[in-house]
């Protein structure tokens, strides 16, 4: 089978491995589609993904899906043919943070596609992929293969939404338009906030959220009356997501929350000791949270796709066949052009 | 009878007014003790409480017991002889933070001895001051009224305390061992926290933090061990506070909270954009929770103070009549020497 | 102008009034829509509700809209020409429930059309009707004053739904499809529950919630396998609602229930010592919630109405003119036929 | 070695057995004390506990303290010497509640010394037991091994007071002054509550209440002022807590509920349907909170045992070598008698 496998900086290559055979509680999965996210491209352009570097050769992907082809011994829960969406994250399910409920944070995790431990946890770029029944979730036969590889970021998003507490009543603003921002609307739309506003230097992006159900679009590189509000402290929101990984936009997340309100911060800020204004975090009695990866949320994440309530098809703006993989990654980082690009092993024509 | 007035920079001048009548609603309470807050030496020493610039001669005063001396028409709850702790909030109690039940964050609030408002709010540095009974809570007859004037500053450490979430099983690191850092820490320990470790630049305070039962001291100004090991991030806290209002200290607390751990930031910091380590808010997934004034932890402070449970009297170093208000303030202002400083109208000699 | 008054059971009079004057603070509101609640029935059929026995005459309403026609002094916020809703209730502000944001526990609230004050407090049905500048939430120019009416039933859905807290990945079960059931199971979709169910008596009420967005329907009193599972356990909810008043819902909903989940019990259940399956709350772990009236969530009511992000039309089966208010309670009180029915002024004809 | 086998009613045998050989992550550990429980009583004196029959011999015993004498392959934490603490729950990790924070709640947890399951699983009434490496917490060298015993009833207690939310400023009625009531008042007065009300119908208990810190002591059987305040509502508390299985007690602590105030149900009440006042429930809008085991409470437990922070000695009453086990069991079922009755096997006579 083919497996694609990452060497270093701009360099994957085409590998043939053999057909994995699938041991107690695993299955083999076959490759359906997969997203590019923003650390496959850390670990593409830059050799690595903040403190985490490519040591050796490995396989990138953890945003996937995939049809069921084999089960392994005590697998009771899957069939062959069945499309599931692989969560990629392995807990141990034994350590003070996974008793607590709080699997994402587990310091033993396994992570696929990640530079984190040594040896690397290879991921899902390959035709045929060993899972545990566990990290499988069932979509209903039929079902789109590429809105089923949305479920992990679709979970990041929910996780986040999670840790900002029930949103009725409350307004939000979503600072960053990209992959993780869009998502975060349309679950702060799905869960029942009162309004959703979003920021971005980018028109395109701000389309895309309009079309998301976005109420208000703020493009904060422009001179408009909204942006200047903005700045100014002079348009609040009960609860504001940093989504963007920029420091200014912190900032201005901070000074746009009302008194008492919640700031979510979810992109990756620059790492160190970086300019905040951290003195109103307690003058205006905010609760600043971190949301890091998704937890629980994936299962929800299969559910909400799977019932069709959050339709991420708008985020979904290319997929391309792996022999185009050197494409797929330069425009993923095309942030104007596309929100989320996914690959797939080619037996019909790339969608551009 | 006499009232003590801020003119400005360590220029306060005894002045005679007339004893006020009590009208609807409100009592006449004859000055028992007030304890001098950092907002008073800012106010005293600087002219100025960070943007609150004193412009007119007003009343500084805000930690205060004293005796009902007389009562207005409508008071139902008060007589003459009781002894009370005064609140020195007034809460709209009609705008959307008051109906949240967050009055601490009333945007329409009067502050006692505050600058924050034009005209600013007189405080109690007087012989009598007119409250409302609402703002009064007694304590039982013969109770200490020094300990009683400590309800203000123990209610800012119940709200800290109370900002963090229940406290069980959890481990407490305190940033500061000033007066509320020292509050900070016998509320932990009051509300069941696992074991409470705190850390400050001067011995003195330290020693006193472990007469108030302090499970660990660290000085953070000395190589130890433990300052070292807190410094690299191998000393571990469930729920860290930040006290003491050095930025080190925010970033020490940041990188010695657990993964998914709270810290709770009550000292004033400075304004602005300061240098923060905010990523690993996000990449720990931790909570940072500003904490402001105190709400409606004032009543259960006189109720902690009048059981008994919580006992604040290591705390009140110093007792100064104000015939000595100007060494009252330069005592406050040593940290070494002091830890709370209090002030009487004197019919007896001072304490110190 | 006209007024409706309640004399007694079956004894609604009309009678003639002179319109009153705004004073400070007060609007003058000409009735739009007011729609008849259980409360209102109870009155009407059997003078009183509950322990609140109809003593003297008094005029019912208190799911009102209307249009502001005249402002008294202080009034800021509102001008001639608002449509708005009025909130019900007017809590003291000052008791301890006010002050931690619980108004709709404050035992000092007035409720409009009401017994259980003495005297009595007049509702709404009445052509002019003053009302606090607080208690009015304006609708956008143009907005159907019958939907607006339905502000203070929807904030009792909207309240019951936050007292459940949040409902990300939560499947949700509601007992009763009358108007506070059915609009649980609107608030419930729109707060992004993964799945609600609903069950009743009634097939006319089922259908009447699958318009609303039902995933599933049960009728309890036929013998589907859908029944036979909720009755034996075998069908299992995260969070469940009773919103029927009935004992037996109640004991289902308790068995429906995951380890661990949630119970909201808003119906009027049976007074007094009645046989409830009690000790499964503690072998469950369950979580059994009160949610009376409705609190802060009157403000959101009006949000969600006004944009839309919640559609009640489908609710609101019949308007009467209020020459013929004796059918309006008559078909009110049949569930089978109807949802919610509103009263109007006539100027035209009544819709059923 | 010895164990003491349970064959039905009344029906305690000593048998000899082989000391079992530790595996990978296990530890053998040499019994030091062990309590006996109400579930203990109910299986000895009924031959079952609620639904759960004794089928066929097997060992009880679950508040177990001892010494670790062998480890096993793997096992890292532990050594020979160390006094622990066993936590009979084992919890299967990777079921949805475990996923979720509440192993307490895990469907597929077995659970030592009970009838629940099929086989039955063995307690520790032996003179060695195996346990896993994760179920020991370890005390300092030289701590009361009678004490030890205590971690799991301190477990049950902190678990209830955990699920009522924090304390701080909030007043407790326990009612029922046995083990688990007195546990939780222990806890709730540790926890910072503000006052702590107790109820018995024993004299005898209400005493030892007051040695563990009660505030106020009230015995229902009695026609006290208190008991009749209580009878009519008249004295409210912020949260009340079921600990005596019985249903009037229940009932008293939902009448005893302050409007918006939490009531947790710890007590077995009797199964099935009935009365209970649970229209209060919705119209004082009270959370109704059930608790069920001790889930992470354990370890908090040990700590709370081992720096002294609680003290339940006072609860020890009795401790018998397994010679008298008749007796012990006789003593514990006399609630006027006896707190907590531990067993031990006999090297010196038996403490009364």
């Amino acid at each position: 089978m083919h497996a694609y496998v990452l060497y270093g900086q701009q360099d994957i290559r085409l590998e043939e491995r053999a057909i994995p055979q699938p041991q107690a509680g695993q299955v083999l999965v076959r490759f359906g589609y997969g997203g590019i996210c923003g650390s496959d491209m850390h670990y593409y352009f830059k050799g690595a993904n903040g403190d985490f570097v490519v040591k050796h050769p490995f396989v990138l992907g953890h945003e996937v899906s995939g049809t069921v082809v084999e089960t392994g011994p005590n697998v009771t829960r899957l069939k062959p043919g069945d499309l599931v969406a692989i969560n990629p994250n392995l807990p141990c399910g034994a350590c003070l943070q996974c008793r607590q409920g709080r699997e994402n944070l587990c310091p033993n995790v396994r992570f696929w596609g990640s530079a984190s431990t040594m040896p690397h946890t290879d991921g899902a770029y390959q035709e045929y992929v060993l899972a545990q029944e566990r990290q499988c979730c069932v979509f209903p036969s039929g079902f789109d293969p590429g809105v089923a590889a949305m479920a992990e970021p679709l979970a990041i998003g929910l996780h986040s939404v999670n840790r900002a507490g029930p949103l009725m009543g409350k307004s939000v603003l979503v600072a960053g338009a990209g992959a993780i921002g869009s998502l975060i609307l349309l679950v702060a739309r799905a869960m029942g906030a009162r309004s959703v506003a979003i920021t971005d230097i980018l028109d395109e992006r701000l389309n895309r959220a309009r079309q998301c159900g976005a109420d208000l679009t703020i493009n904060v590189s422009q001179d408009s009356p909204e942006a200047q509000a903005l700045a100014k402290g002079d348009l609040l929101f009960d609860v504001t997501f940093e989504a963007s990984g920029s420091l200014r936009a912190l900032n201005t997340a901070i000074l746009a929350t009302v008194r008492g309100g919640t700031v979510v911060q979810v992109g990756f800020l620059p790492t160190g000791e970086v300019g905040v204004q951290v003195n109103k975090i307690m003058s205006k009695e905010l609760t600043l949270v971190g949301s890091f990866r998704s937890g629980m949320a994936f299962d929800w994440a299969v559910d909400y796709l799977a019932s069709g309530r959050i339709d991420v098809t708008p985020l979904i703006t290319h997929q391309f066949g792996f022999d185009r993989v050197a494409d797929a990654f330069a425009v993923a980082a095309d942030g104007q052009q596309s929100a989320k690009v996914q690959l797939f092993f080619p037996t019909g024509a790339s969608k551009q």
